[in-house]
């Protein structure tokens, strides 16, 4: 039997047809955002699947979420279905840490308050001494290390940083970067040797707020603080004073505390409510992480190469351990 | 005899003790504006040395200039003695990678238009379609592959980039990086392969407006274009108005076409005629190369590391090639 998948939504972008011929030419497609009857596919590519989904078809082998991440509502349905695996994509891990890097490079040469002021033709910076630090032969700590974090990881490594990182069960690496990982309750003691610290963590009840005053206070002074993992991990106003005073030379961020709610509030929804966005030393990027040209590409080969695996009898990649939600 | 060292100004920012502690202990170091009577300096440290102060000292074997390059005067006065040969430092390469790799990740990602905007609050960029794109994986052509490049290079390929470059003895390369290397005169069969160009080059006669309109328009249509060498390689005319067309996608550069010329100029000195300044697809930083905090310590090292070679009779580093200039 040829393997069937059914699509809550099949439309990639002017790519579906490139996604169709990347796939073994023997799998069954079908689409539908209502249930068929006598429902007999063997995956589900669905972000939100309900119960109904999950029961309806007796072959259901694996639910396929067409992004990073499985949300909570998911991930708890799903533990009822243990012979059901579920799988994400992780194409945009890349993209993520070179966001990561841009935000880097751009806090450490203090690069945009340079670039506004010679917009203005003002060089005045430039005779006012060094305005950067290098980043070869910094160190780096990395919290989280799961994909991103270890894309992350990765390039740093190729920059000549010195990488360590965090991770919830440090023993699940089996990875050969060239990597110190230690468990999470390692990081007071991890801090005062993080000239960077990079934050790749989901917001959960215990990393919300991980990162605050006394937190900042163990690194090096004049270290850099980037997160590109969620807003609330990082204490807003820790991170404010700690700018102001210069314990931190200078931060990025990609992630937030407040998000625009309606389309109208997309022109004037300040993303915290510390006054970040006044601070020189502060480079903001309104959550892109992995928004690139290519990604709509990344993702349809990557679930191409997910649905081949199973059509062929391999293992499925990506499989998220539900226990741990990623 | 112990190596003599005469430095026209002994003198490192702070630096000097340690400077003096990295030397091999027998070296005599002399300072002074004025030539010494009965001169015997076997090298002799100075920026732009006089032909007096070549003909002074009956030892002397090597100039070193503390920084990178070699002035025009010095170079053809440096011809009539082969004997002394001339040596410079290197020791600030890789902050000015960093700089050129700080410019193509803003740039790539359009990050300084986008922190603007979020810094008034204003998320609407982020909902426009991506603003960025993917680095890993893109082919790089970096037209000078002298000691700058090199380190450009490295750190390129650490970033997953494809590298190429250009130098125009190409055979000189007896380097491990994994980068094909090709002679200037390629430059026309390789431009259409450059995902980004990258310039690390001098300003020569030849290089002069070497990067115009018919260059650029030979790079696929939505590359980058990055220059570390001088402003004036690049035409900033053609720059502009490939930057308006879409030709490019985004560019920046450290590099000028006017600098101030007093004190009092710094404050209102534009950097081109060409109104790049108005670009948000541009990226601006005042010439600011390898001006990183640790510069200084990594020139007392670099500087270190020639004397001593020198006092142990051992072949002194980074030899100028008088002929070629570098």
């Amino acid at each position: 039997m040829p393997l069937h998948v059914h699509f809550y939504r099949l439309s990639f972008e002017g790519l579906t047809e490139e996604f169709k011929s990347l796939l073994d030419p023997e799998i069954v497609l079908t689409e539908g955002r209502e249930i068929p009857p006598k429902a007999n596919y063997d995956i589900l590519v669905n972000p939100s699947p309900s119960r109904e989904w999950i029961e309806a078809s007796p072959n259901l082998k694996a639910i396929i979420i067409p992004w990073a991440g499985v949300s909570e509502p998911t991930r708890t349905l799903m533990l009822d279905y243990p012979e059901v695996s579920v799988h994400n994509l992780h194409h945009n891990n890349v993209n993520t840490a070179e966001m990561a890097l841009t935000l880097l490079f751009a806090a450490a040469k203090r690069l945009i308050p340079m670039d506004q002021a010679l917009r203005r033709n003002d060089w005045r910076p430039r005779y006012d001494g060094p305005q950067g630090i290098l980043l070869q032969g910094k160190r780096v700590l990395i919290l989280g290390f799961g994909e991103i974090g270890q894309a992350l990881a990765k390039l740093c490594l190729g920059l000549g940083l010195h990488v360590m990182a965090t991770k919830k069960h440090p023993e699940t690496y089996t990875g050969t970067l060239d990597v110190a990982v230690y468990p999470d309750s390692q990081l007071p003691e991890l801090l005062p040797a993080a000239d960077v610290l990079m934050i790749a963590l989901p917001l959960t009840a215990e990393t919300e707020g991980l990162i605050g005053e006394a937190e900042i206070n163990r690194m090096p002074k004049g270290s850099l603080l980037i997160n590109i993992g969620r807003g609330p991990v990082v204490d807003q106003w820790a991170l404010y004073h700690a700018l102001k005073s210069g314990q931190l030379r200078a931060a990025g961020s990609d992630v937030w505390y407040h998000y625009p709610e309606t389309r109208e509030a997309r022109a004037n929804t300040p993303p915290s409510d510390a006054p970040l966005g006044e601070l020189e030393n502060f480079v903001l990027s309104p959550h892109r992480g992995g928004m690139v040209e290519e990604v709509e590409h990344q993702r349809i080969v990557a679930l191409a190469r997910l649905l081949n695996a199973a059509n062929r009898g391999q293992p499925i990649p990506n499989k998220v351990d539900l226990q741990l939600g990623y």
